[in-house]
């Protein structure tokens, strides 16, 4: 029945083309623009950077994020 | 046999649209209302908020959560 | 053949209702009355308290625990 | 080819219904009655107890045990 | 219907000979020329080196990457 | 193509009924007659003992070794 | 598409017969001929040893090698 209902990966979708921020198990950020995901949670940023507390580390341009490492993906409107 | 009884996923169906609490791996807690959920326990938390030990560190909007980072999910009312 | 004997899940079903300690991978235990489980262990508890060193650290209502997370479930009557 | 020949679950189920020592992932030991077992390798182990560092912790009557969790089965008659 | 758009591999495939820079789990960075790689994200990168904060450690010529090690893969143009 | 060529499992099926030294993730190693295994590596060893740093740690008779806690068998002659 | 080009396992197969190095997730490293593998990346080595911080440490024989231990398998030609 939660089928019918909206799914995790619904968020997803909706938030393609847009700024999200991307929480890693080794404690970094990545924020960028979400241009693909599947069903492993991987995850495709565009225009992305990479943070560790607050500080941007690195402009990485297009990054591939493998789905195990992450935690969680704020999709809020950025 | 254990089919024809409650099973764990109805519990968080049963708690959608409503506040949930849940614990990481990492020691991070976030709160948030069920929107979705999946069997691999990914979430989407709405008007999300990150504690640690306690204090809000973070108000997230809309927030996905990959399931294998979870341990529990309070799904009492709050 | 071992099918054709008693199972683990067997244990799990028996337990329904009943008072169960659960140990978790991060030293925590929750104790709570058992109301579902599927064949992740996944589980629902009710009436549920989180314990750290033999101490209550919090009461938690229904809760749902992630079967990765878990290390024992004590099925004794309690 | 290796099929026709004993496999592993053959030695667990042999134990079936005597006193086994379960070595876990986090240094802890439990021995008690191999009640149950499948091939993800969850046990059901009764009249346990817990051991550490060669000490007896706790007796725990009747446990199941996450396969996943689980380094060693010393099947050897206890 | 996220399968008719673009999809995370499709980003590996565009970058196949071309450099990517490759973080792993336990803090090391490849870089390299991508030869090959599959849904598991095993790559196999040519002109390889080895780098560790910033510096180089080894040339290694060609290697295997077993995916699970992987948390990013940069495939901007570098 | 691979398939046709030796494969990893024929290894252990030529070590069977010979002694074969296990390390495991922990750092604990096994050495042991090869009586059983299968795809997930899962082992049984006859005449068993532990050893840490080289020592012998404990005898052990007939152990279960859980696949996912070994790193390496060695299958040479012993 | 993918499938049609050079896959991972095919830089795998153009290395049997020769001399591979094998970093593994504890730190270690082996060094042997390549006999065997299989898609879980499993691996056999024959002539092997094992180094650590580039120090032989131990001639091993004909090792199996678990392939979720394993995160680089350089096949450089050695």
């Amino acid at each position: 029945m939660e089928q019918q209902q909206s799914r995790p990966l619904d968020a997803l979708n909706a938030a393609r083309h847009k700024r999200v921020i991307v929480d890693l198990k080794n404690g970094k950020q990545f924020i960028g623009e979400l241009k693909a995901f599947d069903i492993h949670i991987n995850l495709v940023l565009e225009d992305a950077e990479q943070r560790h507390d607050g500080q941007t580390e690195k402009k990485m341009g297009k990054v591939f994020l493998r789905g195990d490492t992450i935690i969680a993906i704020n999709v809020s409107e950025q």
